[in-house]
């Protein structure tokens, strides 16, 4: 019996084209691209994945599980406002490792509508999470909104997480490979989305949300 | 002399476009598919367009022409809250009306080098009249917030009305073609992008913000 070969290959393939696709962009990148690049045979990249789509599939339920764990995580502990932005910081994160997906939406949507569903349940978790957020600092008293302000500002908070990457592509496609630059652009997207948070919030909310989004020397006394 | 039908040509390649780009994804639309979609020879299609990049180019420069004229009339006149939304409403309708700029933005800046700098620089006046706008609520009085702040709300703004066009992609793909569809969420997105302002302003800010957003019937009393 084989000691597995075929699963090392088939994780070789799965992270150059993650790589690839995210340097390139999805549509930019040929199954046989891939191959050569990887010095594997047309036959043997067939044995794992019939096509490119499979490749895409596999890469998005990576994506996908990653983001539901964190989600689940979020889910299972209490929410507090110090949690805010290292779960913002761990999101973003996971958004760049995948950036592929928010690079060219959708054209991968209209090209593989496995993933149409997927990132549909995608955004109405993360919008699930951001509601349940906003209506526990609201019945705690820290953040004062009406339901339809709650709502407004939830989806808000989605959009901004979400379209984060994109905008700043615009700005700085250039530089969207260099690591400096995206451990800036997440710390970036961080503040942007407490941004939405914090006018709602008294002033303990508002200390509490400052608190967390830069780590801070402990011990210290506040 | 011709009575330049050319011209007359010229537009109806532009059009078509416009609507096959919007419709199918730029990427999804070959120059000779266009070519053979409005009866027009390769050779007559050469004449005025060389390639499918100064198509694309041409149908930018429309874009931006108008977003840049909408953005000069709104420096002109004074800033007022009651104008946000018909402003945001007439700034959502020319990103739908080009809205293939938005769907495939990443491949479209990676193909296209000369749009890269064009959109950037829509960008750059988005966030330039968002920070006027905040600034001079700010110093009348109707806005309180630090200078951190306003940079974060003036962002914010632009990135939700930037990335609400993609947003919605992702939930209602299908429905994108259908004009009904299309207003309701030019509708949605003014109300997402005013919902950021909302918690900055006072009470008189807030009743002048929510007396914009709806057409209201005139001559009633307040």
């Amino acid at each position: 019996m084989p000691r597995k070969p075929p699963r090392r290959t088939r994780e070789r393939i799965l992270e150059r084209a993650l790589q690839r696709f995210n340097e390139l962009g999805e549509p930019n990148v040929t199954a046989s691209a891939l191959g050569d690049d990887l010095g594997i045979s047309p036959g043997n990249l067939y044995y794992h994945f019939p096509n490119k789509e499979a490749i895409v599939t596999a890469l998005f339920a990576d994506f996908e599980a990653g983001i539901g764990r964190l989600l689940d995580e979020t889910a299972r502990v209490e929410v507090r406002l110090e949690d805010a932005a290292p779960f913002l910081r761990l999101l973003f994160e996971a958004i760049w490792r995948h950036r592929f997906v928010y690079r060219d939406t959708n054209d991968l949507l209209s090209r593989h509508r496995a993933l149409e569903t997927g990132l549909q349940a995608i955004v109405a978790r993360k919008t699930e999470a951001a509601t349940l957020l906003c209506r526990i600092l609201a019945e705690s008293g820290a953040l004062k909104a009406d339901a339809d302000e709650l709502d407004a500002l939830a989806t808000n908070m989605v959009v901004v997480a979400t379209g984060w990457l994109p905008f700043e592509y615009i700005g700085n496609a250039r530089r969207f490979g260099d690591p400096a630059f995206q451990a800036e652009s997440v710390e970036r997207g961080v503040r942007q989305v407490l941004a939405l948070l914090r006018p709602w919030l008294d002033e303990t909310g508002r200390r509490r949300l400052d608190g967390s989004s830069a780590p801070t020397s402990r011990g210290e006394p506040a």
